[in-house]
């Protein structure tokens, strides 16, 4: 008989429940990981909501960390972790020897968006005990000095919004736009002040997402429900546009607006999910009818243990404390509440954390 | 008195003519060049029905080649011209002043698209003589070797077509699809070619251009008129998609082509002119959902000395020849009827040559 | 009779002095600034002990800003600026119109290094006046709320250190070394935290250059005079070596050490000047004999108004203040004095700054 | 028991032979190939002359195509491939999992030039059956119109010269130099033609060398016996150097005439293995005194099954037949005669190809 954990899971769209799973094995190459820490996306709302359909006792989640309990047989002899180690699991966790991974698109493992396999393709991380395929490339070991939950900012919403901001090609000094400041728009801010912008915009009208804003690095941010945001945006840069514009909504509105605001020859980069209609209009005429040297980047979440142990590192040495970005908390025998609270984002949820005893 | 010379003009929306104007003056950094051979490009076309306005009187014009006639004074002083040298002129000619041009995008100088200057912001080359602007950047020697007529293919067929495939981040040995076999869509396969593609998949119907795309490098052409060109590429790449796809017509239903029939990572190079609807679609699912990694690049054609030395350079060590795509052969007194027959394409035309006398 | 302003010259190798000389006029395409502020530079001190041979009666210098005192014709009639207006120039003025500009080398104007013409192909801006060559390209406006001193340090300090980090190719959160921490050196520290490094090790002994490398920036400093800082910075990364280092001294020994801290796929920028020897010697193993994916980048200040524009920027919304750099001050009557000490270094002088009455 | 093979080993520092040793077994990512053909490298003589130091027994090659006789559990649930396949593997074959690779620098695989297992770390596959580590990323499918010789031929020199060409950032109708035409460097040749050069310019003296490097795409070869190559390449270019230079010998000499020979804002890109001297010399003035914006590359032969795939179709899609390489031919019996005229290249030998039944 199998030991048995708890599990939350989708059951169908819109129904969300705990179920007992049997506690994974791994194959040759992976990890079983004890759950510490986990954080909510928005991104598992969506999944239950339907968008990669229904799944009837799919595990949700995937941003979490905590402690090897099982290592496969070639992880163990690799001698890169022992059991009882503190790591660290990227939402995204590639294969690193299909095509797409030696291409340098890991996200893209075995096909497109195919580095998602928690909550998506295998059961996900809200879970007493989760299983980590290549072990090797996909567990990044946790600093001493930092706590479980600041780990966990790794996961997704550090990589997520920095991407955004590596794919921007920001020019040192240059200024950049950034549509919403969720916690991943946050993120993407940290990011743009990482790359060296010399001026940071944000886009957001919550205000404590706005008081977040301005803690995390924006210069300025404008409320979209006051003023037009690209007007504002040219406004700010003597009618020129900005260098580079970050998409961290997956609206087609942001995504025109940061087409619009984008100077020629600058870039726009969207990290955001674009969940609805056919199709996502490029505004022919900002666009330069399509000659303006305007770059529109996506990107998916990046991981690996390599860059994982840069985000950790970004922490460590005091570049970024994400913890303000942590709203609320809850033991995991709480997460329902959890998520049904980030379904509504209400009482102006950002992150909740899910402690696990 | 100014002396007066032979202009082929715009008279407003759909009306052209010819008339007389004054040969024009140089300033300080211009030079003025005597025309010997030009061609007709299908965007005069699209400038006389209407794509940038209605002008009254404004010359036509942007690919041509000539003798210099007259150098401002310090283009003179700089000892790098000489009266009577032949010389191509792109048909993108910046200031290599402002801020995008040092920004390393000298195309969209002053301001979007703001490079084009001919037959747009100031008289085209249409006429037994033109202006052009900051000579020391602009005029490109043509080498002994060399006809007016294959210079001449220089300065925007080469350029675009070309430019097309060095923005599609073509990998070594990688597949490359390019929507449209007409000239700018040749000179890309050829571009391709020169990039190092191992396929090169174009995507044409008529028959003499379908027959000019295999001359000019591509392994298949798919006609669209007979099979899905997007189920076509994908059938050539075992499902996976091109590294690279090339937009050379200009029409939403290709760039979506374009992005569907792109792998995760790959890379769409848009260099048609999108003249039509207020916006121009990303399909949403084949885009990734905004996260496939997949990149839209736009460009208008280079223009600079320096990169028609280079392309001017490879007709001269023999690795293009672009006269296949001359398809016809005019007098300048008969320009007006080679430029009818652009407008329509009638009897296969690919490129007119009109010569100076 | 033209009117004379006092230049601070370089009378042949090793000896200086002040003279008279008349006040410039422009070229069409000039300007003439009456300078405010100016910066001694170390190179300053090399020029006069011979580094690009005898020169007599050259003037000085290439870091000052001042007011524009008169305009050429074509850059009064470009409309971009205004005499009595306050403005930055870069050390290295290029044409932007030659080859090497177009191909985006501006610093190699018209040959190796040519972009370098202050103090070097014509006279430099330790004079109550000095000229400069393409003034649209060249003249950065200098924001309300900055002062002429910081703006002075756009001129090179800043353009110089940043571009160190800029070629270092530094992944967000990776590892650095800067090899010295003199001017260059910390503001390639500030550049470095700019690009996002995670973790900036310096190397340098001098206490108070200790101080403000760790004021800059660097979470470890070593101190080369105590320990070997290969050895060091090798412990320091757990003996994988830095994902880039950067040499802003100039000497065959921290050039090589620069190769051998770096792991392989680094990144080694050069931004020091080696001004002795026939040749700087690449560590053959710690270079991978050739084949390690070691990457050796150099550069030199580049300039540009739009550059500068970018590093104004990074001032005016508090990125970095340079003052810090400024140990001492002087009027422009004590300049002989202040070089005499920036040839020595003595009394810890960092940057001396000039005050123009 | 287990079966045994006959292998072609060192025996030590200058000594060579052959001797029996067990067919070897997989693990559970790996694969056995049983050799069908293999050429021999100049670096396999580099081994027996000491260049990794003393080995007892050590199987050599690293050039080799067969049939996968066997496959590890896992590489056999993968699905990918099946015993009996023909297949290439490059010489270099990285985990795909460590730091290094996820960087995307797979020729370092655990640590400097770790991805070079082959007759390093490992058995060679000068053996009637050889081991592949990581057989998902390490084996590439030849396409069924392609020959074993020329597949062997992407092991390493199409790989390796290829590589030279792009990372030497050649522009499209740019000027590249190429020093030394042996194979390797014959296939940069290849290369340069392959990213769009306008202008080869080969370094060569031995005849049968001068004649290849014409066929596969030298505009010129300058035969450094009869004139000093750097004086004749800065003729070829107007005294302006070249864009790009590449190191395809592995001298002090041919490295330091690379940088002689390139222009400030080149690419200097290094695949020679320098075997001698504690350091490889720069030659200072030449290279700007480390400030002319030229950039060094270095790079080992990139594997990876997605690579090779690129590299075969270029073969299979006509675009270089690399069989004009292949000088001599001889059995697995005669492997050691074969071995010992490669060490002088006597009687012209470029690629000596080995049979096995």
């Amino acid at each position: 008989m199998p030991e048995m954990m708890k599990c939350f899971v989708m059951h169908g769209i819109g129904r969300v429940g705990v179920m007992d799973k049997p506690i994974p094995r791994p194959g040759p190459s992976d990890a079983i990981i004890r759950t510490t820490a986990a954080l909510i996306c928005t991104s598992d709302t969506h999944t239950v909501a339907g968008a990669i359909g229904d799944r009837q006792g799919l595990t949700l989640g995937h941003e979490a960390v905590g402690v090897i309990h099982e290592l496969g047989e070639l992880a163990a002899s690799s001698g890169l972790f022992q059991v009882g180690q503190r790591v660290a699991v990227n939402a995204i966790t590639p294969c690193y020897a299909c095509d797409n991974c030696q291409r340098g698109y890991p996200s893209q493992c075995g096909g497109m968006l195919g580095g998602w396999k928690f909550a998506n393709l295998k059961d996900g991380s809200f879970a007493e005990y989760f299983h980590v395929n290549n072990a090797a490339a996909n567990l990044a070991p946790i600093p001493d000095g930092l706590s479980d939950e600041q780990a966990a900012y790794c996961c997704d919403m550090l990589s997520t919004g920095f991407v955004g901001a590596e794919r921007a090609s920001i020019p040192i000094g240059g200024s950049v736009a950034i549509f919403s400041q969720g916690p991943v728009g946050l993120m993407a801010t940290v990011g743009a002040r990482l790359r060296g912008a010399g001026l940071v915009v944000g886009v957001e009208s919550a205000p404590n997402r706005v008081a977040l804003a301005m803690k995390y690095g924006c210069d300025v941010v404008v409320d979209f429900s006051k003023e037009d945001p690209v007007e504002a945006i040219l406004k700010l840069t003597d009618g020129k546009g900005v260098d580079s514009a970050i998409e961290a909504l997956g609206s087609a509105q942001t995504f025109a607006a940061c087409v619009a605001v984008t100077r020629p020859g600058g870039a726009v980069s969207n990290i955001g999910y674009h969940g609805d209609g056919d199709s996502v209009p490029i505004p022919r005429v900002a666009w330069g009818v399509g000659m303006g040297d305007k770059t529109i980047h996506t990107a998916l979440c990046p991981g690996g243990s390599e860059r994982m142990g840069r985000l950790l590192r970004l922490i460590e040495t005091g570049r970024v404390d994400p913890l303000a970005l942590t709203t609320h908390r809850f033991s995991f025998d709480d997460i329902e509440k959890a998520f049904k609270m980030m379904q509504t984002k209400e009482d102006g949820m950002i992150k909740p954390l899910i402690s696990f005893a």
